[in-house]
């Protein structure tokens, strides 16, 4: 990696790219992932760095969804196993749910080279690698495991293309989606739509399902219905513009 | 590259995508350039993908400034390198400026690569690979060469890292800046911050300067001493919320 000075005021975040880049040199990461990794920084900027009351909330939903699933996947892609291999693990184990790769950009290659990765950070199964089922897409990011994301009832997708996600809840399932931009195709789409950075998300929902051990399930299902979409995306929005105005009145 | 249809809606932003990509492939371009890309776009995004009056505005004042200017530079990274060499040097002509490649991830290699590829666009002198003075920065993005951006009065630098604008600034040279987020350290700091993409504000400055070819000193001079960039960053930002609210409207 290179070296990057300590005192550097945006150290961390440089940090984070440097964990992407070094996804891209051991061939787990796509380069266009590199571009969506720099777009999905900018809104995480604009949203302050922080998770938000509305993503607080919507992680807590997806938290009950998650364990009233009969069938969850969190489904993992180059630039979350790059990330967050060890949260989506966690995550996994908590709410034990399974863990499948499914690319936009598919090779086998690369897909084997995700698992192995995820199974050295100790995952004890990783979903991905048969590719016996279709979603109805074109193109190979339609491929799934037939008894991992094509038979789920709600899927877990960080970082996902607006398609693909537009077909899952298509075909029914309920989706959880982790993408900064509110306005984006997947977020308008999701069931529910978490606007957080995947880094600091994917720990509060694992400890928001933690809380939940001792809830019935009346609890949780209450939960997930007083939820509504819409009014969270709107409050993302405004938080963004809230922030804006802010950071103009103090820098400008 | 892949092939575009010149009739896409998101052509010039896709054939920018292809051409940055294609920078890293030849191995100009840094892979955390490509993250640094992905955040532009976002803000691109977010101001529409256009030249907005203030850009244009900000934008002449930086021509009459290289205009006025004793010694000027034009700065070269691994990203403008890759996306615009042919108007960085058309514009390094027009006002008399010279190149110079300064890197922050730099390696001498990288450094004689862009050197070479800009000779091979057209320019008929090069600095930047001597290296031969410091800034006062920690980390290798403090080496300049002395006789370019050391003892420069107005360097332009598209697409600057924070530190290295301050310590220019701070060393009392005029630092123009070309930066999508009107909030970034380098825009807050720089004498003349354009909020603009690359791939536009390049020709906009050249064509700028060219019609200021029969102006005398005072007519620059008062150009200049009439701008204020406080004021036209908060015009960006105004059109970036402004943006934002148009396009919630239209998708929730």
């Amino acid at each position: 990696m290179t070296d990057i000075p300590q005192d550097h005021p945006r150290y961390l975040s440089l940090l984070t790219r440097e964990r992407i880049v070094e996804g891209v040199k051991v061939g787990i990461t796509s380069m266009q992932g590199l571009i969506a990794q720099g777009r999905g920084e900018c809104f995480d900027y604009l949203l302050g760095e922080k998770t938000h009351q509305f993503a607080t909330e919507s992680e807590r939903v997806a938290a009950a969804m998650l364990i009233l699933a009969e069938h969850p996947i969190i489904s993992v892609n180059g630039n979350t196993a790059a990330l967050v291999p060890e949260q989506m693990i966690r995550l996994s184990e908590i709410v034990s749910a399974s863990l499948e790769v499914n690319l936009f950009h598919r090779t086998d290659e690369r897909v084997n080279r995700i698992i192995d990765h995820l199974m050295n950070n100790g995952a004890s199964e990783v979903l991905g690698g048969k590719g016996d089922a279709n979603l109805p897409l074109s193109h190979a990011r339609g491929i799934v495991d037939k008894n991992g994301i094509f038979s789920a009832d709600v899927v877990l997708v960080p970082l996902e293309d607006g398609d693909r996600c537009e077909t899952l809840v298509g075909m029914g399932k309920k989706v959880i989606t982790i993408d900064l931009n509110p306005l984006s195709r997947t977020s308008r789409t999701a069931t529910v739509s978490i606007v957080d950075n995947v880094v600091r998300a994917l720990d509060v929902i694992a400890d928001a399902a933690l809380g939940m051990q001792d809830w019935d399930r009346e609890q949780l299902v209450k939960l997930v219905e007083s939820y509504d979409n819409k009014v969270n995306l709107k409050m993302s929005l405004d938080a963004i513009n809230e922030n804006l105005r802010n950071m103009a009145n103090e820098v400008l």
